[in-house]
């Protein structure tokens, strides 16, 4: 039986970071990787392999970082657990002192009559099945994507490229459901554009065709054909193994863990989505997976395997993500509107649209819309959303350092920033701090003495 | 002779943020802004008016968020002041009961023999003096801009697009020396690969050309020939108003003012490149001039004309900047590893390059290399340099408010952001956390008991 200082379980984007960060952190500790797939795919670059990339090859993890620092790789499963040591699918037994779970998340089916039938593809995260998935594309031109959540939409825009005939169907009142529904709107109305039909507030009740999927049947009994069924209905922790150990997890949550990522088991440590995730601003069980997220915690537990070296006050996830559908980029962080509502928080919105260029007439000027959340009472930025140019891609990112911060008005107010022609909107327009401005305005309105 | 609340002087970015903020916040007071120049430029906006911009009126600061604001704009200058009341060049006198200067700054021409020759431009921020530029540049094939510093080489950008014959003669040992050394370098390669030709660690002592300028003599005694000398030596406040109204000035440093820009003078505030900077991690005056603070200084002004709405402790000029040469992105803020050796600060540096798109085989990936610096001892970030593709220009701004929130490498180490395949590098990669995780491995190794 080998030994190892520090056992991962997972190949995913956490259990890479973490690994490496444990390297970098306690370079002399013998550590191994062990994950199912022995390929394992960069999750958010998926939608991207069914056309922007020209192979799924393009979209793998690199084992480089794993070997370079000497963290020694084994493709198996484990199938069992005792006393600190793992039984591996290849009939190997290893011993750990310290083992990281980062097995990730599946995919979730809704429970469909008829699911089952030929042509129904999940959007899963594995080679082969994708490689067979997009064989079937190939050959077919008619293909429902059921969930209009950001991982179907991207996928309606990677098809659209290879001029399929998309529908999407999104039970919600519009896509993206998790930014307001103005923004789900606007990607609407590109994808529109691009040729694609949506259709929002409807589900589906019945997938059709004999042996293979010939249509589908909606929840208000309309019927629409295709050749091929996509569904996207999202992801749930992967708790296989940490039930195998008797850890403690809530059903479709994930596995409880502490401000350092420990489970209810000492020495066994979860990490990213198989982890469970607390909100950043209620406290209350999270479903948001982001691969960013499971990077921060997989570097925290690297670097305090042994000891606490990283101290940190667990803030909760904030959930800060980003895509682009046609040319436009789409990015939210924190607090929506739809969900400040939902809440009841007592917010005040600020909103501000510019060219993220300046002056206007420079090439490749695209307008940019930010939409902020503040408490009206702490007036601390709560969150927003953006859409606009690519640079949203990283302007997103400032938001979420202002809110981490716990940012007012006030302090972006007063902001220095940087602004070039080229790159940036003007100084006077910069939209982050003019919608924070047309909040400050509404705060002006009502002062008490 | 007419009454106003508020007179700003300067239709400058500055004066024109201030007014709109000071309007935001006092809607009902009367207000005026007096301008030397009717159609002032969009600063930053004036080398792209050498070739990426039609026309250079495509620069002209929009006129509308005053004339929206029922601002009222007068075109004239300032000639006298006496008990509240401006006279104008006009022979109008109007009074003010707070007044705001924001003359910014005027061009430096450096002491050199011959400047006075036709064919000897600087580079002015005026619309009809740039109009005569860019004739004469239509018409000329060879030309020496002295100055390597981001001006200088954005006007080489921009005339290398017109095929001329460019060479750069900058003092210092790299381009843009504000930057350090190897940001320099890259910019030069750039260049030169683009046909510039450059000069470094040499200053012209001469401006050769019997009336017109014929080519210039460098201080090693070498000469070389041009039909058109560009000066882009930097800028100084200009002081001309504050001395005519007695204000305490600092000579080539601006008006000074306090932690709210207010000037020796009750009533009298200054802001923008005419008002003195302070370093914001030194204190001392600052020769940073930059649209983006001015812009700051504005909105803070106008919210506090009357009584302090808006509280800050001024925390000093941060510098950040950005700007693009060919077809790569450099962009800075705090401070550069060159300052923390001239400044003796104690420093560890991290440093990280990425592809800015995952994976890497995304079309339009970059290369992109994040420099950081961190005090050895709080492990504070201190200054950031970035070089790489069109998103730069927002993550740098980024890194500005995580200085401006005295993150350390620990809250960088456990961020949260967002990453996407079409927008980013990947979560993994990310070169500002990673660029960060480099320094803490060097904290690592030495670790006190």
């Amino acid at each position: 039986m080998k030994n190892y200082d520090v056992v991962i379980v997972g190949g995913g984007p956490a259990g890479v970071t973490c690994a490496i960060s444990a390297k970098n952190t306690y370079p002399d500790k013998k550590m191994a990787l062990i994950r199912k797939e022995s390929k394992p795919l960069i999750p958010c670059g998926i939608p991207y392999t069914l056309n922007t990339l020209k192979n799924i090859d393009d979209d793998l993890l690199p084992d480089n970082p794993l070997i370079a620092n000497n963290v020694e790789i084994t493709n198996a499963e484990v199938i069992g657990c005792s006393n600190q040591n793992l039984l591996l699918s290849t009939g190997n037994e290893i011993h750990f002192e310290k083992l990281v779970i980062a097995t990730g998340s599946v995919t979730v089916m809704p429970p469909i009559e008829g699911t089952e039938k030929s042509g129904v593809f999940l959007v899963e995260k594995k080679r082969d099945y994708l490689e067979n998935l997009k064989s079937e594309i190939s050959t077919t031109e008619k293909i429902i994507i059921l969930g209009g959540g950001y991982i179907g939409v991207e996928v309606a825009d990677e098809l659209l490229d290879l001029q399929k005939d998309i529908t999407i169907v999104e039970m919600k009142d519009a896509l993206i459901p998790t930014m307001d529904d103005e923004f789900g709107k606007k990607v609407e109305t590109i994808l529109l554009e691009r040729g694609c039909k949506v259709i929002t507030s409807k589900s589906i009740q019945k997938v059709l065709g004999n042996g293979k999927v010939s249509g589908v049947e909606l929840n208000d009994g309309s019927v629409l054909s295709c050749d091929l069924l996509i569904v996207s209905c999202g992801y749930k922790p992967n708790l296989e193994l940490a039930k195998k150990i008797n850890l403690v997890v809530e059903e479709g949550k994930g596995i409880l863990v502490d401000d350092y990522l420990r489970t209810s088991e000492k020495n066994i440590f979860a990490i990213g989505d198989c982890a469970a995730k607390y909100d950043y601003f209620t406290g209350e069980f999270s479903n948001v997976m982001l691969a960013s997220t499971a990077m921060a915690e997989g570097r925290l537990v690297g670097s305090n395997l042994f000891s606490i070296k990283v101290i940190r006050k667990y803030q909760g996830v904030l959930g800060t993500f980003s895509t682009k559908i046609g040319n436009t980029v789409f990015a939210v962080c924190g607090i929506t509107e739809k969900r400040a509502k939902e809440k009841s928080l007592d917010y005040t919105m600020g909103i501000s649209t510019a060219i993220d260029r300046h002056p206007i007439k420079i090439p490749g000027a695209t307008e940019v819309t930010v939409k902020l959340i503040f408490s009206t009472y702490s007036h601390t930025l709560l969150g927003a959303q953006i859409m606009g140019g690519d640079s949203v891609g990283e302007m997103i990112n400032m938001i979420s350092v202002m809110i981490l911060n716990k940012m007012t008005d006030m302090d972006i107010d007063t902001l220095q920033i940087g602004t070039h022609p080229l790159l940036t909107a003007s100084p006077i327009a910069y939209p982050v701090i003019n919608a924070t401005v047309d909040a400050i305005k509404k705060w002006y309105r009502y002062q008490p003495a």
